[in-house]
């Protein structure tokens, strides 16, 4: 017995990581069938042990499957959520085309993981960014009621797919080879290099993906006069997201209650002792299921604060891991 | 005519930016005297034209100088300025030492250039990252009246010396040659990593740099009430600081008047141009005299607020330019 899934995008960074977490999650898959874009059709892939011939994604793919994880971008998740859920199946889209619609959970399974089950046919999966830093603020809210928080990111290039990560290595390579560095991916040279600049501008100067944490962390956490503001910051490291975050809360914190909150929180790792150098890092961080939370401090710029800081695999707890974290609720 | 210059720590890489930026600023040197540790005296050095013996620190070395720029630790800062200033000479001294010491003035021309005639033979450089950062909050302070603020660096690896910088070559080439990463400057790998963790942790949490920010930002701006809370990172980035900035001003803000009080201000160059994917980039800041502001915007996080983006060279504005623009202040 077990379940029939589908992946739309399979041949992505986010598409070979869902393949290889149903896999060493022992997802019970009675089935697994394997979309792309038709240039990507008809291409061989090794997953759960067999050999799948990737087919087209299109309206009238999905028929008897009960999960489909879209790792698309948003319009194709536009067009081929709802024609899965139309299908039967419970779609899991990492876009953000539905992220906001009041229609849709947005879940993080250890934050609101309940959310998942009012579902009408389509889940959304948060923002790689905001995913990886409610790990850290979620526990705290829960601990002393979150009011305000302040976060800049330091973001992996496999945000951008695997072109980005190639294109660090290849800069890399050139620059230690003494030859000229290109780039295609980035507008700038990002080895070497911090671009505060993730995703398109927004008329109010803040990028789509810093008023992604806004907003998406409201949806999540059920909070809807959060105030939050975010800087988002390209940086060479290939697939951790850091963030750095200053939050204030409702109530008076203390740093041993707020180390013991996070360490009792599931999916979250407490890695906190400054005296022995210990701290989550990115380069820690990649393919690990959890996220960790370090720097815990009496945040000195606010009455109540904690000042923090949260890292976690964006391929990971930021895309894949989370979308079937969400199946695994379901089925649970 | 000019001025008998002194430099202590000249083999570092902060002393190797003072003798360059000596000759490329025309600094009217009439006698170049280098000083080091004992285990560099006797080795020569090409400076202004001509080759100096590097000669061992001394307390009776500064007789008949000018102008004494110290780049060393701050336990031999602590013991040779006073040394150096007895002598006549002024020390400019680029370690924490003095900085918060009331009998000593702490400057940033642009800022506070006033205060350095007040000194009594002693005048502190900032840390790096405050003197950048406040390159970015020090404008926008006087047209709005600065009242908290929010960090989070990017900082490069030049902030700990030469070996630093080499330590990151050496692992990224290593990478590339797939061969192992050696590490011996820093307690992790910086490569592809980001350390939260910039100078030595304190009793409230905050490492020693975090808690610069906050108190010489205070004495630099004359703010003693100024509420500040930083996070310090390190980033593998070669030699410029960026650093992003949350901040509350007594004012109400516009971004219009925001940029015009950047583009007003000496040694700061906006660069604000999101449409056009412009914004300053640590990658284009080694080797630039003045330091870039960007992404500013309205912040949502405060009533009152910007969020905004500031680099500058660690070794330039950050260390030796600064010091050296002290002095031409008071020749001016």
């Amino acid at each position: 017995m077990g379940y029939k899934v589908g992946i739309v995008g399979a041949t992505g960074a986010v598409g070979q990581e869902f393949i290889k977490l149903l896999s060493d999650r022992n997802f019970p898959v009675s089935e697994l069938k394997l979309f792309a874009s038709a240039r990507s059709a008809g291409k061989q892939v090794e997953a759960l042990g067999t050999t799948i011939t990737i087919e087209e994604a299109t309206e009238t793919c999905f028929d008897g499957l009960d999960y489909v994880l879209f790792s698309a971008n948003g319009s194709l998740s536009k067009a081929l959520c709802p024609a899965a859920a139309k299908a039967g199946a419970v779609a899991i889209d990492n876009s953000s085309a539905f992220r906001m619609d009041p229609e849709v959970p947005l879940v993080v399974p250890e934050i609101n993981g309940e959310a998942a089950r009012a579902h009408k046919g389509i889940i959304a999966n948060p923002n790689c960014s905001t995913a990886i830093s409610l790990m850290g603020a979620a526990p705290l809210h829960k601990a002393f009621g979150l009011k305000r928080m302040f976060a800049s990111t330091y973001q992996a290039v496999s945000g951008s797919g695997a072109e980005a990560m190639k294109e660090l290595e290849d800069q890399l390579k050139a620059w230690s080879a003494g030859e000229p560095i290109e780039k295609s991916v980035y507008p700038h040279q990002i080895a070497f290099n911090a671009l505060p600049h993730v995703d398109v501008f927004q008329d109010n100067g803040y990028t789509k993906e810093e008023m992604k944490l806004v907003n998406e962390s409201r949806k999540i956490m059920g909070l809807p006069d959060l105030v939050a503001s975010c800087t988002c910051v390209r940086v060479p490291v290939m697939r951790s997201h850091s963030i750095s975050i200053n939050a204030e809360f409702e109530r008076p914190v203390s740093v041993e209650e707020a180390r013991a909150a996070i360490a009792e929180f599931p999916g979250v790792d407490l890695i906190d002792e400054p005296s022995s150098n210990t701290y989550p890092m990115p380069l820690d961080f990649a393919g690990r299921v959890n996220c960790g939370v370090g720097r815990i401090r009496q945040d000195i710029g606010f009455d109540n604060g904690l000042a923090f800081w949260v890292v976690g695999d964006q391929l990971w707890k930021g895309a894949a891991l989370n979308a079937i974290q969400i199946a695994e609720y379901l089925i649970k």
